[in-house]
């Protein structure tokens, strides 16, 4: 029986230059307990920049910690950003299986 | 014009370790009308296990199915799962285009 | 510090047949300052139409904007999209970091 626990997890998204700098982002907040898991995917990014439209490619780095870590994550993700403005920002989650939301608090203690 | 309605759809995410696991499990979902539709992309996953921190290939799925229809579902993705503890989470949905909605609903009913 | 601003931000998601009509629409969207930035990842959707169950790459737009500009931007991703039933729905958005918050204001005054 897959049983819910109400949203005690949290999602927090950023995205990069390089897969390198995601991954070591990523490394980071997982190896500091900030962060059970990221997922990083290839994006292409269309943005304006000084009144050009620009479209290059990035990483987008999906976080995955609970309601008490979140605020220490977006801090960690803020200071070792390699970008002045970086994007970060909360994503809204649902209820989470009481397994894996057990695992997520595990892995952040 | 495009209305919404308010939120009566649902996003599940899940994340499998190959392409082959995503996609018979969406097929499944679609199959068995629990989601409309399911996007699989792929994506590389930095998480700790045991005590080491791992960086691996895995497929991120995002199925779209009703309020309804979310619980069996979940269900439906963690029996048939290939991972002991599979990640099953809700993403928090706001407005969806009214002609859209009635197309999950007509696919779920 | 990072600070957060509660969710004035709007997140809205819509798939496209291929990269060129997803990045058509989203320099549409930014030039026209109804996004600020938008995202755009390859994915592969199951679905089902008309009775058979159909697998196919297809092109996940995300685009960012205000809460004040979100109705404009999906009517202009509706009566742009080259589906008949395109998919627009919006993302449930927690808190943005004040400076990004600042910039997609800006980009979307």
């Amino acid at each position: 029986m897959v049983c819910g626990s109400v949203a005690k997890a949290a999602m927090v998204i950023s995205t990069y230059p390089d897969k390198k700098s995601a991954s070591k982002a990523a490394r980071g907040a997982v190896k500091s307990g900030l962060a059970a898991c990221v997922n990083i995917s290839r994006i292409s990014s269309v943005y304006s920049w000084k009144g050009k439209i620009e479209e290059g490619s990035e990483y987008l780095a999906i976080f995955k910690t609970t309601q008490g870590r979140k605020a220490r994550l977006k801090q960690e993700i803020g200071s070792s950003h390699p970008y002045d403005l970086p994007e970060i920002a909360e994503i809204g989650m649902g209820e989470v299986d009481r397994q894996y939301m057990r695992w997520i608090e595990e892995s952040t203690a």
